[in-house]
């Protein structure tokens, strides 16, 4: 059986296992105090030409995304998100734990718009029960979104004003971050991301490393006392600077994007292989996911010797599954599955 | 430089990362839903005579104590904990976030005692104003304490049947469980940690891992939707197998007390030295922390070349400070230390 | 001007404050430890024919809602409930502050049926990634709801058995329960609301009284500590006898009720000469609450001499607006009004 | 039986009710945006000689002090307060729910000093650990103290400068807030509060209203939004003008401090009857609560009559008893208690 469930199925890149062995019985304070960490953030902020960010680094993205919104909001506020958003559907309600509302707003493939969020802005203040509601108070994007679909520059710039004109912070959630800025309909960089974004971060996990997320902290305003709030929220990593190796593996030299971009051809090559078939899809995307609409025959077919995600009927004879690459699927993978299609 | 400050210096024992490299291409299922994680907890539960017990790996302490603590509670009820447990002091208010008092009493050497709960039960529930006060709710206690010290089987035995009478589960955080246990004057056994606890943990990043705790729940009450807890709390890894692959190679075939019985000797053998120079100590223990009471001569002179922390201040002359061994104490680290002091 | 804004713009009913008036300097002990609350809580049990349910007196809506809901979930619960509950739309995210989430279902006139609870709670516990999601643990609705529109004894039979094939508890939100209860078209009494809710509150604020809520727990479950639960709230009024004098007169010989239906009546009233000029409403219902759609200038020129709210835009030229009225409406208020439509 | 337990014993002084039957019939909006509360805000920032402040009114201690505390304070700082403060000890952990830890400084008689301020912020500022620890993030003191004791204004003038320097914001309690400034001891004056706190209340609940506390919010950084807050704690009364209608009363011309002078003149006569027969007392003070220490055969006669509080057993043979006035105690209840010691 080959997987293509999910983006986190193996390991880390050999890399980072070298260096974790070679730095192994180093002698460093804890808590992300250490000199490969101090290494790891001014890499970060080189690569998102954001000289002056603050950068964390923190283990898994439900901590993260609650760690940094509960940061923001002030105890009255919720915050704005599209419906399918991950912090609306699929954390177990951290964010509601800590307090705050999720304000979801119809999503179209993953994605909101400027407009969505200059209305609820405007339909908050405007009702004149404004206090018996909870007040928006940050915009919470995902990029890519969790069904692989990219923002595109312009629509960034828009939904950047919209927060802009109504004073509330743009959080990025970039657990996917590389496949997104990777993929070849992307019009985006990491330095636009860090431009946008009061605060964003880039998904270890899921591109290659063992766990990690690295927040940037763009806004001054939302820097001060932060690391309190990790070590609150228990995300205050013990051998801080195992996250530090990995980040700085993965940044120095640009192999987080190029793992990702392997990914991302990965997966048009799986999309090409469907669209070959005649099959159609559910979204069409350029990250590491592939939706294709599948006869159950097929479906069933394939399933014999590949894993992949079952993700929502379509009609009688039909469902849409999910196919998902990552910086570890081999061009051997691929090359079967796309025989076997 | 040879470094005493704490037990999260180095990295992992050798064995693990070999694991974790042999492992690293292998494809299985996120969140701990994995074959490796399934033969670990197999393999917890066997180590503590404790076969009906759940299992559950999360990432580090303060993340546990947290998600452990607020699945048991009422939101009306606090936690019974030594006024120097990790709770109450070194955790951000990570508990108070979670929505419940820490309810402190009085430690002797960060260790209470069956009477102390008894009489804060007693007194919460003859008060007629009880209502207006925070319920007692649970009991934490940390095996070894946060100053190194232990509980006898007889003291544990009183804790647990004042809890017992009380109808408060017993909550063990073993951080250090190993050191605890192999300490020279230790009369208890894992299994008797088990029997005594309805929920406990055994500490993988203070003793040989890279990061983890592996949660032990005894009390079948305590069960139910554990992992909802864990994913609401953000301590469930995406790449859960990496729970799994350490514990079991740190439980397998003993490693774990092993490494935690080295540490106590190498920690003896500094005591022991300190001891031959007729220093005093703060506190007399037997797991991996050893507290001189040094003059500031001494203590200047030594701080040359070796890390150790300063603790308290004793008069105007004498300082305790903290040594601290681990799994990854060298013998010529000891030998070094020994022979300069 | 003579308003119609809603059911709190006046005080309370004459025999409320003459009460008040007669027992000012009687001296009892505080917080609802008095004999006249455990007399008025006789009373609500008698009238609701639930001589086991345990009464407690609270001063307001919000947080009522808030004390139950947190009293009764698990961390990772939330409560289900129409997407336009007051709970969901009017509270300030109250809730979600205890750390719940509210999962809104798709709501028709206020109401939600048994069968999306069903769905709900099948759609949940079928998901292999449950524990990545909020998990429904009881159900919120209002009765009438927040459009006046009331749920049939058939309705509510569907959705307790739903409730109870999926084991989770049934509350019922009454801030106008009189209203509903004695609404023209309602085959529903007291007593099947009592034994349809596991737990339910009969509103005071809106109903005659100055203030004041009681709550009733059928659920012997639900039970327990609730008094904590009402002061951590800060629902537990020093004065505590003020409620039990407020619910007193107005149970004691079924004047809640008499005010209700006068009131229901004075909305028909109003309904009926809408309706007679030919306007159309928003929703109809029976209970204090009338929802006119109006031209503009009609809704102008009334809005000379009469308050009401505006409720929503229907088309260019026309508007939802909302009469409502009360245990206070007079029948003179009411022809003065009629005589102007 | 003549009942001295408590402050709220009795129901609001004649002038309020009358009041509440006067006005009963108007109508006004909801949620304390009506004239009268905007007339009894006016009067408040009057007598406060505080122009600027904003003024908001809720329902009990409890509730104001939760709403208060978790608007000021970031996710991971806490309160400092005397270890005898309300907030600590008796609403059970209302303050803690919110999220935010109580951290309790040694108290004498009810009060905590400015040095001890300064040494908590100095200590958790110099502590190279202090990330792990929760941050004082605002100084809670109650006036009078729940022992009725009182600052000094140089006491006083001493806090705030160490809040001050510190720049944590002061908050005071003033549930008893007139039984304080009446005291025969006390040279503060409510200009003198306003001025050193940064928000404070003025207690009505045990001070002739019904129900009620004013809070004021001096502090222009403090004031954004307050009133989200107030509804989302469950604390904006929706007949808000209740509130208004009472503190007019009581603050319009001074009876609210007439009331609390004749209170502290009662309890002073109480105290010089036992005090000329020879009764030592627990604590001196010159508010409205007396703590004479009886013999228990004294104790147990006086209480056939009377009803007081056990506060604490003092030896084998005599207990601490509290004996409270309020603005309702006559002076024929004092009389005769006299009389009977």
């Amino acid at each position: 059986m080959i997987l293509f469930y999910s983006d986190y199925l193996e390991g880390a890149h050999p890399r980072i296992l070298e260096r974790l062995v070679e730095t192994n019985m180093m002698q460093t304070p804890g808590y992300g105090e250490d000199p490969v960490c101090e290494e790891a953030k001014d890499i970060v902020r080189s690569v998102c030409r954001a000289g002056n960010a603050d950068v964390h680094f923190l283990v898994g993205g439900t901590q993260t995304n609650a760690t940094v919104i509960s940061s923001v909001l002030k105890p009255y506020q919720g915050v704005l998100c599209a419906s399918s958003g991950h912090i609306n559907v699929h954390e177990t309600g951290a964010i509601e734990h800590s307090g705050h509302k999720v304000l979801p707003l119809a999503a179209e493939n993953g994605k909101i718009k400027a407009c969505q969020i200059r209305e609820a802005m405007e339909q908050h203040f405007q009702d004149p029960s404004a206090e018996h509601i909870v007040q928006p108070g940050m915009v919470y994007i995902s990029f890519p979104t969790e069904l692989g679909t990219i923002y595109s520059k312009e629509e960034l710039t828009e939904i950047k004003e919209a927060c802009s004109d109504w004073e509330v912070p743009l959080f990025i959630d970039g657990a996917r971050l590389g496949y997104g800025l990777e993929a070849s309909d992307c019009n985006l960089l990491l330095k636009d991301i860090a431009e946008f974004a009061d605060v964003f971060y880039i998904g270890g996990t899921k591109q290659g490393a063992l766990f990690g997320e690295a927040v940037v902290i763009c806004n001054d305003n939302l820097k001060k006392d932060f690391r309190y709030n990790i070590k609150q929220n228990g995300g205050m990593l013990a051998k801080g600077r195992l996250l530090g190796i990995q980040f700085k593996a993965l940044l120095e030299d640009g192999l987080y994007f190029k793992l990702a971009r392997k990914a991302d051809r990965q997966a048009e090559r799986i999309s090409e292989a469907f669209r070959a078939k005649g099959y159609g899809f559910l979204i069409e995307n350029h990250t590491n996911q592939v939706f294709p609409i599948l006869p159950e025959e097929v479906e069933k077919d394939l399933s014999r010797d590949f894993g992949f995600e079952f993700w929502q009927k379509i009609d009688e004879h039909h469902n849409a599954v999910r196919f998902c690459t990552s910086w570890a699927t081999s061009d051997e993978a691929v090359d079967q599955l796309i025989s076997r299609i």
